[in-house]
């Protein structure tokens, strides 16, 4: 009798702790998202692949639930909203696997995954109430033009369009945009549109994006459904364009054009583009982000020059803007996302050798530092970490001319060779002229070295500090 | 002055008949949809060709608007929902203006296109107010399978189930479905839900519809997104799949299964996939629609053999029902779609020979009258006609044996080569065991025989019919 009693109490005390448990589950919903193709696959597939094989020979010292012992386990779980697709992390973590390893295949648009996260609560109260915590963590994957859309909710059709249009007109864009915008100039806008020109125009303006995301390496690409349409595909919605003579008409008749007319038509859609896509974006998805992580290859645009990385610099800006409470602001108060923590992390560190980490991360903060000074940002908590989610280099030192010097050896996606290289040095400062003109840095593009097992933790470089950056405080 | 009196007069008066003009114009949004690759893209092209060519030799003796003189023009305009996808005329236009012609690329959405038609009012009341008048049509083409998936709004999980697993269990899906059943079999439905295998029996379930449609030519596809996704590939939302063992558990265990049990993730997903799918469909275009064709290619069917041309019989009998009020109606009168006028065609009647066509119709009648018979549609004109959309074949007799019998000409798909063949006789009424043993009757498809210019109207079958009922009472 006895025993059974102890049984039964045992398994009440233990109903009692998992009812508890419940109850005081900590949730956190991180969005990730990327500017210039800045790996945000490889990002989630590491992060992930960390959690949940921690024990496993995973290298995460600067976590600290890792560090002192609190951490249990982490497993995926099915996630929240099932009408998004799921983050395909097996189809991820298998280019890893293979022999060749490969980068994986990028996604396309949203996508989301879960985990829940079991450690022992340490320093906070609920080490009185329970044994056992658990975490539950939701990763929302997002194109990085859906975040550099949010700018537009502010925008009249008018000022988007002149906005637009300077981008235009100024270097490195203009030497490509010129014809498109001769063609445009020429349009009556009051005349009646015609649908087809209309089609044709927008599909050539879709194109100019691609150009200059792909040809020029820029990171300021607006509308950025035009690039990654989605459902909307073939849809109206998506076939509208900056115009570039608001100087030459009438405010009068422009306020009076019908939505017929071109112009009309134009502004028609921007409105209704506005408010269906990038206002649905909005209320959906990024109200509800609690912490967001912005990958960002500063690398590259380094490497493309001094145009394509003042170009990231101002996407930059344009996102922290998303960010900012206040006055000036672009949301109000009310309707404002509920973000404490901002992550940037500058990916690829694995492409320069290790005393230049420090100068990537450097670089980004400069980057960052003249609209975080504008701005009031005494909600959010941000940070900045130079990165590789998964480190597809090894570095040394190695002999040249008598002189020890640092290098990394990898696998050069160019030609499959593998290298040892020291690719120069990164400036700590935003450069300035002569430093374009001496161009000490070249980006060398390296696939991953050691094919890894399913099970087994990807190399990383500092994704221990990002987790204690996102998550750790969660976890105490 | 008194002639710029009279121009102002003029104008005035010209003014005042277009204000007229908008406030009596007329709506219609017409839905088209199809079963069985029955030629929805050729349908939409054909009618819109129709319509805009008007005078350039046109045939439409049928269509009142046109026999009696009103007709004035028609154009397209820009369509109402702009984040829908626009319906491509001018590719699908392209298709049968090449050399040599083909049919035009498949739809794989929801697409709109509008067009507003000219004419002259003649008995109804709008002659004494106008000279000419507005009709604007609306035309929505959406997939078959989205309308086979409405039923669903009406059956619960284990409903939806059991009757589609005893479609699994009959003959001819048997015998691709029972490897796919044993499986799910086997799976304790209380136990926690592996979500990576709920995956691939989702996945091996969506290969068997694809199977059933495009091997076995069966109409009854459901649930329809899983063959045509869209944006939701890759979603949670789409991986369920039907439950065989209702049977063998307890109902309350069922009721009181958490959803992360097996069974409860896959009734959890089903009422997602109702709600924010089928219901999303219902409401937001479903409800709106004011009249809807259905296409249905009779003729494959009956080529395949007893149970394909039985499962279309099926198919219209589940579209019926969406159609019905009353009190054992599918939606409750509140929630009822507004639709008047519902017309079956049966496509592909060029596809036999001329006196073949009204054993076509009459099949397509017989299809529909049990159905019709049990329900109640005072509210809704129906009406069954065999059409072909673009005319692929010439018709004539050709002598056998020393008699005259009909024969058609055409591009023979299989091999291009120009055939003259009669393809045998359909049957006037539902084919009996006989018919199915005889088979009298071999389908052959055909290309379209000759290009047209792109403002030439295209040769059909009985498009003119087909615009009467659907246009003829709204143009009086």
């Amino acid at each position: 009798m006895a025993l059974i009693n102890k049984e039964r109490l045992e398994k009440l005390k233990s109903k009692a702790n998992d009812l508890l448990n419940r109850t005081i589950d900590q949730h956190v919903t991180l969005a990730v998202t990327g500017l210039s193709r800045s790996g945000k696959t490889a990002f989630i597939t590491s992060l992930v692949n960390q959690l949940i094989n921690e024990g496993s020979g995973s290298q995460l010292p600067f976590f600290t639930p890792v560090h002192q012992g609190q951490f249990i386990a982490a497993k995926r779980i099915p996630q929240k909203n099932i009408h998004i697709a799921r983050f395909d992390y097996d189809s991820s973590m298998s280019a890893f696997v293979n022999h060749p390893p490969s980068w994986p295949e990028p996604t396309q648009g949203i996508s989301e995954i879960r985990l829940a996260i079991r450690y022992k609560p340490k320093d906070s109260l609920l080490k009185y109430a329970t044994e056992m915590a658990t975490l539950v963590l939701d990763i929302t994957d997002y194109p990085g033009e859906w975040l550099l859309d949010l700018p537009m909710l502010n925008q009249t059709f008018e000022q988007w369009s002149q906005h637009t249009v300077t981008l235009l007109l100024e270097s490195p864009r203009r030497e490509l945009s010129q014809g498109f915008l001769d063609k445009v100039k020429e349009i009556d806008p009051f005349q009646d549109a015609d649908e087809r020109l209309l089609t044709q125009l927008s599909q050539e303006y879709t194109q100019l994006l691609h150009a200059f995301r792909n040809d020029l390496g820029l990171s300021v690409i607006q509308p950025g459904r035009f690039i990654l349409p989605g459902e909307l595909v073939g849809a109206p919605i998506l076939e509208f364009i900056p115009f570039p003579n608001f100087a030459d008409i009438d405010a009068n008749d422009y306020q009076n054009a019908s939505d017929e007319s071109f112009i009309g038509m134009l502004r028609a859609r921007y409105v209704e583009y506005k408010e269906r896509v990038v206002r649905q974006f909005y209320q959906q998805h990024f109200v509800n982000f609690d912490r967001q992580i912005v990958l960002a290859d500063c690398l590259t645009p380094l490497n493309k020059g001094a145009e394509s990385f003042a170009d990231l610099k101002q996407a930059i800006a344009m996102i922290l803007k998303s960010y900012h409470y206040g006055q000036s602001s672009l949301f109000s108060r009310i309707f404002s996302p509920k973000i404490d923590k901002l992550l940037f992390a500058a990916t690829k560190a694995d492409h320069v050798t290790q005393e230049q980490h420090v100068h990537v991360a450097s670089l980004l903060n400069e980057l960052i530092h003249p609209s975080t000074h504008q701005l009031n940002y005494d909600a959010i908590k941000m940070k900045t970490l130079a990165i590789a989610s998964v480190r597809a280099t090894t570095s040394g030192k190695s002999l040249h001319q008598g002189q020890h010097v640092p290098v990394i050896q990898g696998r050069r996606s160019s030609d499959d060779k593998i290298i040892t290289v020291f690719p120069g040095s990164v400036p700590k400062k935003l450069p300035n002229d002569q430093y374009w003109q001496e161009s000490p840095f070249k980006f060398i593009g390296f696939e991953p070295l050691h094919s890894v097992s399913a099970h087994e933790c990807l190399p990383h470089i500092r994704m221990d500090q990002v987790l204690e950056f996102l998550l750790g405080d969660k976890m105490k």
